[in-house]
């Protein structure tokens, strides 16, 4: 219904997270209803962020800046790095206001049943950070038994370097992913951090 | 997080109904992450849907054609015209592929607590389509107390035609809206329709 140009708008919002086939089409008429006031400021919205956004060269964040806003920020702790799985997670870690060090997207965990090994993940961006500012290094890993497996994958990797090596406290929920944790569980489990055993 | 594009993407997003603030930003860092092969046709699709798309003049229906391709179909049965409160509603009936007829959208349903009053419904555009060819008007409103009160005030304003006025066969669960129905329901109860008492 509608014609290709509507078939083709309510495939492609389907394919949003959170959004289904439904959704996607309640999505689509609502705004055909306002087109010049809903429709053309998205996609102005899309086109500027795919213009502007780029993965921070040093840390993986997504930002407008390269380096991004973090890595710029001279008031951070440059000695303190905190590993996460996803830029999302680093987004729901920055909104505790708890960390106030630099972060390192990973974009993976291992797994087993995703087929991911230690030769798909590449440490050799965060390996290069380790020049002897950084003092401790942050696992913010999710506390899935594939996070977990990275996070003593990880602490094994880096004990050479001699850096102290802390992951978040229990607190977070198991099977839950950070970037849908309230702000203070997560902020809890930021500052009872604990050595990896 | 991510400059002022992706918090206003992230803010027009959450707009788009079944989204909220958390899961307009992970489809914003969903889409960010691949800007070539997500970002830019969903900005392109809305773009060309806004520009392609209206309301046809005759039944309100939106199409990138206008008389939409319902009202231009030869083969439809003129005499048939079906009411329903929105183009969702008209969509989801096409997909049941039971009724031949003809549509008219609404727009609205009476509501005493949305304050929407008969002043507030314009019915010329439907007045006037009842030329002679149409011999029955099924009114296909929700099952809400809203959809029955226009179901009944359409009855009456219709009355005077002499034309059939039926309306959706009970089977349509009350407080539920016509478009999350299963098509197998909403087929049953097409067909079933009855007189409005």
């Amino acid at each position: 219904m509608g014609g290709p140009e509507v078939e083709r708008l309510i495939a492609l919002l389907a394919k949003l997270p959170g959004m289904g086939p439904r959704s996607a089409r309640r999505a689509a008429l609502r705004m055909l209803a306002e087109p010049q006031t809903r429709m053309l400021p998205l996609a102005a919205a899309l086109t500027d962020a795919a213009r502007t956004v780029s993965a921070c060269n040093t840390c993986g964040n997504l930002d407008t800046r390269n380096p991004c806003m973090v890595c710029a920020d001279n008031a951070r702790d440059r000695g303190l790095v905190c590993v996460v799985e996803t830029v999302s997670d680093l987004w729901a870690l920055e909104r505790t206001h708890t960390h106030h060090g630099l972060y390192h997207v990973l974009g993976a965990t291992l797994s087993a049943l995703g087929g991911v090994t230690p030769a798909d993940i590449d440490l050799s961006l965060l390996l290069r950070r380790l020049d002897g500012t950084v003092r401790e290094i942050i696992l913010a890993l999710p506390a899935t038994v594939d996070g977990a497996a990275t996070t003593h994958w990880l602490a094994e990797k880096l004990a050479p370097s001699g850096i102290a090596v802390t992951r978040l406290a229990h607190g977070v929920p198991i099977g839950g992913s950070l970037d849908i944790l309230d702000d203070g569980t997560l902020a809890t489990a930021l500052r009872a951090r604990r050595p990896v055993e």
